[in-house]
């Protein structure tokens, strides 16, 4: 009976052996972690094509030591995929973790405080690119991973799937999960690539916006033009731009693309009073932010604009001469980068269409407009009345002292749609990160305190999931 | 009697050796164009003022090889002016030749089909950022003055005042005036820095429009934020740029700045239908520039918008992610290079000020406006009825065999309006070059033709200047 001897040990496991293991291995997790960064795995970068790939095999390196199996580095067209597992028995569940190794570009590069790929610890936090997205969240789940081999106090198996495309749009994931279905299936995914609301207050992530991420170049004449000897008399492309970008919303802030809203799931006024109850603190939010006022979608609180509501970005804008001083030009061309955040129930192929067919319907006489589609992802919401919310809701009272509040985020993990539709299996996003971390920005971090609390936590969602699992079957 | 020697002389000179020594040197006076081309004179960049000084020093020598007196490299605060004079008789009527040896930066850089410091030929033009504007111009200056004295045929005074700023707003030429009215005084300023409409139709520039060149920083957040976690419920700092760019011109292309037009003097029906006669070939401009439509302020023609119209055009823009692939922010900043042409009697200074109250105004919540005023210079009509003029509209007809036409042209030459201003001398804009050289453009371009034209017709100019102001004393 060896099933029914593994479960009993499940259920008798404290993970002291593995909180001490932690315990005992903090600097050296941290050092790892710190190489880990040094590495730059900018993915949307050709040139960094290489570095990419470095941070891969550094994983392989990382799961083979930490006691992992079948550890494999796989191609796809572009970034490759380190898969790894530890099955201890087929019988008992298993977790997927999810999580990525590439890294955001660090622009604009003057105004860190400290070289990206260089970490720098300060105040209690690393500061480094990839610091907190996704390579410090990522890294505790190897390093908790590897307590509880060491201490053999694995409770369940565990698969790993870590890719190094998400910051372009995760383009070659969906193919690998559609041909490794099998070698993939697990009962939940577990993902930390969120954030928290604060570290005395943690939260789990139950919803996700989708994304729309487009590029527009819109072109006028043939060639740049002196702007003294054709400014009044053709259409210059940059006004062009700005004009159709500023018809994209309202004087109310509402998106103007038609059928944007069509699907858009209106929230109960149960769940906007359930939101309103969510710790958030208006003025603090502004003083951190160093700005008077706040914006956005008429008849929303900021905590609505920023979740639960779709939004239309700009990312960034380019044409005609931007170097220092003056020079006279009406540019042949002008560009722009904009994305869109869904939520549940728009689709991002649907809304990309809808934005390509206004967009170039508002170019002015003399314009000519191509839109390109760089990557899409959906909206999701996830279930909080399962197993996995249950063990992961636990896992955080145990090491936080504090039940998490279940939050709505506003940002996108295209995947979790993806396990769910291709694979059935819905994911848990227990995230250690602050919205402070300034992921995706200059001076990113990522606390120590949250790193660690990241590998204390993780073991007893592990051992919550295999208990309640089990207790389950046996109802 | 030595002054009624030379002007009898200046009635005799046919600018016969003049010509001769011109068609023997042609090769030459082209191969040292091209050296000059060759130097990197781009007066905005702070690394190439190295460059612009060895442009002074080259003209310097060539100014003293054609046999110049007088030569100085003039300090300013900035780049040098170049002086020079050839004083035959103080009683002679006094020409004063303007030009600039600085040039547009190159950008952008990948559209070029030759590089743009070293100048090729094609089709029978010269390929090179500066080749029209203003080297290949100026040149003709110096070099039908080495003619003109070589020959002994030069028929009264010669100065020539020769900045290194134009491109930048010629910040530090009018103390210059200002300090040296003496030295530079003239009966007319002589300036080849316009187009003519064709080869086989030439003009003379009689209007320019003046400029107002501003750069606008808006600021919302306190940095760079990730556009999931963010995105809806701040002001977006380059959505609002574009809204409030947007904001400057109404549905009718009219420019909404307060103010704006009250002073502009408008056409009286006669000179519409006077302008209205100017070849112009709508078919062709939009062929030549590959749009299919013009664009412009409602109720005007296109040769009204590009030369007696004012105009808004944001000579380019930039904020957020610009690389390639994908970044999900929100820029704290963005901005724009935005200039406005102004016609008569609109003022630069006056117009840099309601620009700034109204795009301040336009700020949405949240964001923070800050307008830099980069350089002004402000519109001239110069008279068609005075010596300078018909001297000018002679020699062109004597090298053209057609009488070159009036027109007003849409560029800003500030100067124009400054020696008359300071020093109360008009100027004859007899300009060479043609509105396809693509000056501040890629591939920029000065037709052989048009550099051998200049030189043929300056030396006319000089003695028709002469003779009809001996008669007008006479009279």
């Amino acid at each position: 009976m060896r099933r029914k001897k593994l479960i009993l040990r499940s259920y008798e496991l404290t993970m002291q052996q593995t909180q001490a293991y932690i315990k005992a291995n903090r600097q050296r997790f941290l050092d790892e972690l710190l190489d880990l960064i040094r590495i730059p795995s900018i993915s949307t970068h050709p040139e960094h094509d290489n570095d990419v790939r470095r941070a891969a095999e550094f994983l392989q390196e990382s799961l083979k030591a930490a006691g992992a199996d079948k550890v494999e580095i796989c191609s796809t067209e572009r970034h490759p995929i380190v898969y790894a597992e530890k099955i201890i028995d087929p019988k008992l569940p298993t977790v997927l973790v999810y999580g990525h190794y590439d890294v955001q570009p660090p622009d604009p590069i003057e105004l860190w405080d400290s070289p990206p790929f260089e970490p720098t610890i300060k105040n209690g936090k690393i500061f480094a690119r990839g610091a907190c997205d996704d390579k410090g969240q990522l890294f505790m789940h190897i390093k908790a991973f590897e307590a509880m081999m060491q201490t053999k106090e694995l409770p369940c198996n565990v698969k790993f799937v870590i890719e190094g495309e998400e910051e372009i749009g995760s383009e070659n994931l969906p193919q690998f999960i559609k041909e490794n279905t099998e070698r993939l299936s697990a009962d939940v995914v577990l993902i930390s690539d969120t954030s928290m609301i604060a570290n005395d207050m943690p939260s789990i992530t139950v919803g996700l916006r989708g994304i729309c991420y487009m590029q527009v170049e819109v072109t006028g004449p043939n060639r740049d033009l002196h702007s003294g000897t054709y400014g009044g008399g053709v259409m210059n492309p940059i006004n062009a731009l700005c004009e159709m970008i500023a018809k994209l919303k309202d004087d109310k802030n509402r998106i103007t693309i038609p059928g944007f809203y069509d699907k858009v799931v209106e929230l109960s006024a149960a769940e906007r009073a359930a939101l309103a109850e969510s710790p958030f603190d208006l003025e603090a939010y502004k003083a951190d932010l160093g700005i008077e006022e706040v914006a956005g979608e008429e008849g929303y609180t900021t905590l609505e604009r920023i979740s639960v509501r779709p939004t239309l970005d700009v990312n960034g804008i380019w044409g005609g001469y931007t170097g220092q001083g003056a020079k006279t030009v009406i540019a042949s061309k002008a560009f722009a980068k904009i994305s869109m955040r869904l939520v549940p129930n728009q689709n991002s192929e649907e809304i990309s269409k809808l934005f390509t067919n206004y967009l170039t319907s508002l170019a002015p006489k003399g314009i000519k407009v191509h839109v390109k589609n760089y990557h899409g992802g959906e909206p999701v919401v996830t279930p909080t009345n399962s197993i996995a919310y249950k063990a992961a809701e636990m896992a955080m009272e145990q090491t936080f002292g504090r039940k998490p509040i279940a939050q709505r985020g506003g940002g996108s993990i295209p995947i979790v749609q993806l396990f769910k539709s291709i694979m059935g299996v819905n994911s848990i996003l227990m995230g250690f990160g602050l919205d402070d971390d300034a992921i995706h920005s200059p001076n990113e971090s990522f606390g120590l305190f949250n790193f660690y609390k990241g590998i204390e936590t993780i073991p007893y969602f592990y051992k919550n999931f295999a208990e309640l699992s089990e207790r389950a079957k046996n109802l």
